[in-house]
C-alpha cells in the first residue's frame, strides 16, 4: 500500500462508490469498505478503470478503520435509520478518541443529534452531512452540507472543498452549523426540489393541455428557458426528457411513463417541520400532496368516470381554442419563475425558523451559494438569492427584497393569467395556485382573519385584539346580535 | 348527602363546570373536584342557582374519589399534556380495579395510548373522549367522541347519551374505537373546523372586497345561506357577527378586530398526520397556513408597502367595477359549498387512513352523524355525508359519491368563476384554491406526474413504470437526448 489513506468511506452502493472515486480522483488516498465484499471488489475495479485512482478496498471493519491516518475521518453512505446505527457500531469499536464519523445519508436530523451525543461519550466527533447531486453529483462534484462538530469539519475541510462542485465564488460546501443542521438543511433543499419539480410539471401540463404543444415544441421551450432567468439543472433535464423517443413504441418516451411519482420521505418531513415551526410552506406542501394523489391512479381514473357520468364536461378544448400560444408560453415562463420565488421564500423562512429554535445561526445567503452547483436545485437565480441575503441578512421574506419585489410585480399579471386560465380549463396547478395565494396573503396588510378570530371568540371565548386600541376583548356576540335590528337580515331583499 | 354520585368530574374551568352541570341536570348525581377549591365552591353555587342540581363538591382527591359509586367513572377536564398526568396520578391512588378515567381534553392521541396502557397495569379502564361544542355545547349538549376501553364506555353509555346533543337520529355520541381513536377523531374534527372557518372568511373577503358588500348586507346573506345547503352553526354565528355594532367606536365590531387568528395545536397535528399518512389535505393545510400568516401582521404591512413601492397596483377596484353583485353572491355560495365538500373529503380520508393503520375500524358515516349536533362543525349537510357512507362504506372519496358528484358538477362553473375573480383581483382565497386544485387533481385520470417521475429517473435512477406494459424501467436520458435531432430545440422559431 502506497500511503495510509487520508479518509475512509463505508457503504458502497452507487452513491458511495461515486463519492469515493471522486475523493480519490482529487488526490486523496481513500480506504473503502462494504459489508458485502463484492461491492468492495466492484469499487476497486472502477478505481482502476477510471484512472488508477488511489482507492484501497478492505473486507473487515478492523482492517478498514486501521488503514486510515489518524485522526480518522470515515464517511458512511448507507440507508438512513438503523443501517447507520449498525454501521457506526461495527466501525466505532476500532476507532479512537478524536476520530470522526460522517453520515452522508438523508437522515432525520434528530437521529444525527442522538448519534452525535453518543459519539461524544466515546470521545469521537460527528458530522451529519447532506450530499446532493444524485449519482453524477457524487462522482463529479456534489453540493455538501456538513453539520455537527466544527473540529471534525476542519479535519476534512481540505478534502470536501476539492470534492464539492466548484462555482464562480468557490466550492459548494460550507460548515452549516451545529447538531443536525446539515441534515435539516439538506431536508429543506429536498423540499424545495419537490416544489421545483411540481411547478415545472404544471408548466408542462398547461403548455401541453391548454396550449396544445408537442414534445418537440416543449423541448425547444425548455431549452430556451434554460437560457433565461429560469436557467437551472431541472429545466435543462426537462428539455432533454422531451427529446427522448420511445424505443418500445411510437412517440415520445415521456408520454409512456406512468403518472405516479415516488418519494423517500424528506418532502414529508419538510412539510411536517413547517407546520411544527408555524411557517407557511404551501407550495412545498402542494408538491407533496400531488405525489400522494399521483399514487392514487386507479381512484383518479374512477373519479374521472364518475364525474363524467354526473355531467362533468371537459373545458380544456373550449379554453384552448381561445389561447394565443406565443403569449401563453411567455406567461407560463413568468408564472413559473414567480411561483418558484415564493417556494424558495418558504424554504428559506423554514430554515430561519429552525435556526432560531436551535441556535444554529444559519447563514441563508451562504446556503444559497452552496446550492449554486452540484445539487439538483442548482440554478442561476440562487446567486440572486445569495445577494438578497447579503444585502439584508434579516430579510423577512425573499419577496420583499427590493430586487425580487420588482420581479414579482413585473410577473404578476402573467402569473394571474396562467392560474386563471388553468382554473377555468380544469387543469390543476396546485403549486402555482399555492404560491400565488401565499404571495397574495403575505402581501396584504389586512386579511379576513378578523372574522375567524371573531368566530373563535363567539364559540370559545378566545378573546380578540382590536386594531384601534390595546388589550384583549371578549364580546357576547349572540346576545348583541339579537339586540340589533332584526330587519337587517332582509336588507338585501 | 342524598345518594352516592354516579360519576365524577375533576377540573372545573368553564368547560368542566358546564359539563358537570349538564350531567347533573340530566339526573345523574355527580361529584366534582378541583385543585383550587374556589372553583369547587363556584360550581356548587352554579348548581344551586341553575336548578338545585345534584352536584357535590369535594376538596381532596380522596374524598372526591370515594364519594363515587363503584365501578367509578371520573371525567378529567384539564389542560392537555402534563396536567392530565398529574391529575391521573393524584386520583388513581384512591381508585380501584375496574374504575375508569375519562380524559375529555384535546389530547394528542399517543398520550392517551400511553395512559391507557398505564391504566391497565393498575387494573383501571381508560377513555380518551373528544368533547366538541365549546362552553355552550358542554352545558347544553356537546358532541362526544369517546375512544379506548369498550367496557368503560358501557359503564357510562347511559349518561353520555343523555348528556350529548340530540338530533333526529339519536344522541351525538358513539363508541369511536380502541386506543386513542376518540382523540384522533376530535383532532380531525378540529382540522375540518379550521377549514370551514377559513373558507367562510374567504367568502367574506371576496364579497366585501370584490363585491363591495356592507356588514348589513353580509349579515343578510349569511342568514339566507343558513337556510340553504350551507345551513350550519358556523354560518349562523357569522351572520350574528356582522350584526354586532361596535360599542367603543362607529361601525361594525368585526371591522375593529385585529386580523390575527390564534390556535391551539389540533390543526397543526391534523396537517402533520395527513403528511405522515400520505393523505392530501390541502384545504386544512391552507387554513393552518393562513393562521400562521395572519400572525405576521407587521411583516404583512411592511410587504404591502415594499410591493407598492416596487410598482404593485391594487387590482381590486378594476375587478369590482365589472362585477354583477347578485351573481357574485350566488357564485360565492356555490364556491363555498363545493370547497367545503373537498375539505370534508380530505378529513374523512385522513380518518380512514389512520383507521386502517391502527385497526380502529372507524365508522365514517356514524362519525358524520355524531357531528350533526353539539359540535362547532354541526351542519345539515353532515346528514348527507352520513348517507353517502351508508350507501357505500368503502367510498374512496366524498366527491365520487353519486349525489355529491352531481353537486360538484353543478357548482364547478360558479366555483371556477369565484376563484378566477379572486386570482385576478389579488384577493387570496387559499382554501378555495386548494379545494379546487384538489378536486381537479383527484378527478384527472392523467396527471403530469409522468414528467416528475422522468426527472427522478434522470438524476437519481429511481426508475419508472410505463402505461402500456408492466415492469420497472430506467433510461439513460442524457445520452438519448444528445442523440436526438439537435435542431429540435429550434422547432418553434
Amino acid at each position: 500500500m502506497a500511503a495510509a489513506s487520508q479518509i475512509g468511506l463505508a457503504g458502497l452502493a452507487v452513491m458511495g462508490q461515486n463519492l469515493a472515486l471522486n475523493i480519490a480522483e482529487k488526490g486523496f488516498p481513500i480506504s473503502v469498505y462494504n459489508r458485502t465484499s463484492t461491492k468492495v471488489d466492484e469499487t476497486i475495479d472502477r478505481a482502476k478503470s477510471e484512472g488508477d485512482l488511489p482507492l484501497f478496498g478492505h473486507y473487515t471493519p478492523r482492517d478498514f478503520v486501521l488503514s486510515i491516518e489518524r485522526p480518522r475521518s470515515i464517511i458512511i453512505l448507507v440507508k438512513a435509520g438503523s443501517p447507520v446505527d449498525q454501521t457506526i457500531q461495527s466501525l466505532s469499536s476500532f476507532m479512537e478518541p478524536g476520530d470522526t464519523i460522517i453520515d452522508g445519508g438523508n437522515e432525520w436530523y434528530q437521529n444525527t443529534e442522538r448519534r452525535l451525543s453518543d459519539a461524544h461519550s466515546n470521545g469521537l466527533l460527528y458530522l451529519g452531512m447532506g450530499v446532493s447531486g444524485g449519482e453524477d453529483g457524487a462522482r463529479f462534484g456534489p453540493s455538501l452540507m456538513p453539520g455537527g462538530d466544527y473540529a471534525a469539519y476542519e479535519n476534512v475541510e481540505k478534502i470536501l472543498k476539492k470534492v464539492a462542485a466548484q462555482v464562480d465564488d468557490g466550492p459548494c460546501v460550507t460548515y452549516i452549523g451545529e447538531g443536525g443542521s446539515g441534515n435539516f438543511v439538506k431536508m429543506v433543499h429536498n423540499g424545495i426540489e419537490y416544489g421545483d419539480m411540481q411547478l415545472i410539471s404544471e408548466a408542462y401540463d398547461v403548455l401541453k393541455n391548454v396550449g396544445g404543444l408537442s414534445n418537440d415544441e416543449l423541448a425547444g421551450i425548455f431549452d430556451e428557458w434554460n437560457r433565461s432567468e429560469l436557467e437551472s439543472f431541472l429545466v435543462e433535464i426537462t428539455a432533454d426528457i422531451f427529446k427522448v423517443k420511445d424505443d418500445l413504441a411510437e412517440g415520445g418516451l415521456v408520454d409512456k411513463i406512468l403518472d405516479k411519482t415516488g418519494m423517500k420521505g424528506t418532502g414529508k418531513w419538510t412539510v411536517q417541520q413547517a407546520a411544527e415551526l408555524s411557517v407557511a410552506a404551501p407550495t412545498i406542501a402542494a408538491s407533496l400532496d400531488c405525489r400522494y394523489l399521483s399514487g392514487l391512479k386507479d381512484e383518479r381514473e374512477n373519479a374521472a368516470k364518475i364525474l363524467e357520468a354526473a355531467g362533468m364536461k371537459d373545458e380544456v378544448h373550449a379554453v384552448r381554442a381561445g389561447v394565443d400560444k406565443k403569449r401563453l408560453i411567455d406567461d407560463v415562463r413568468q408564472a413559473l419563475y414567480a411561483s418558484k420565488i415564493c417556494s424558495y421564500a418558504q424554504g428559506m423562512n423554514l430554515l430561519r425558523a429552525k435556526s432560531a429554535e436551535k441556535g444554529w445561526d444559519l447563514n441563508l445567503g451562504e446556503l444559497a451559494r452552496i446550492w449554486k452547483g452540484g445539487c439538483i436545485i442548482r440554478a442561476v437565480f440562487l446567486d440572486r438569492i445569495k445577494q438578497a441575503y447579503q444585502r439584508n441578512p434579516n430579510l423577512a421574506s425573499l419577496v420583499v427584497d427590493p430586487e425580487f419585489a420588482k420581479e414579482m410585480v413585473q410577473r404578476q399579471a402573467a402569473w394571474r393569467r396562467v392560474v386563471g386560465l388553468a382554473v377555468s380549463a380544469g387543469i390543476s396547478t396546485p403549486g402555482m395556485c399555492a404560491s400565488l395565494a401565499y404571495f397574495d396573503t403575505y402581501r396584504r396588510a389586512r386579511l379576513p382573519a378578523n372574522l375567524v378570530q371573531a368566530q373563535r371568540d363567539y364559540f370559545g371565548a378566545h378573546t380578540y385584539e382590536r386594531v384601534d386600541r390595546p388589550g384583549a376583548y371578549h364580546t357576547e356576540w349572540s346576545k348583541l346580535a339579537r339586540k340589533s335590528n332584526p330587519d337587517v337580515a332582509a336588507a338585501l331583499h
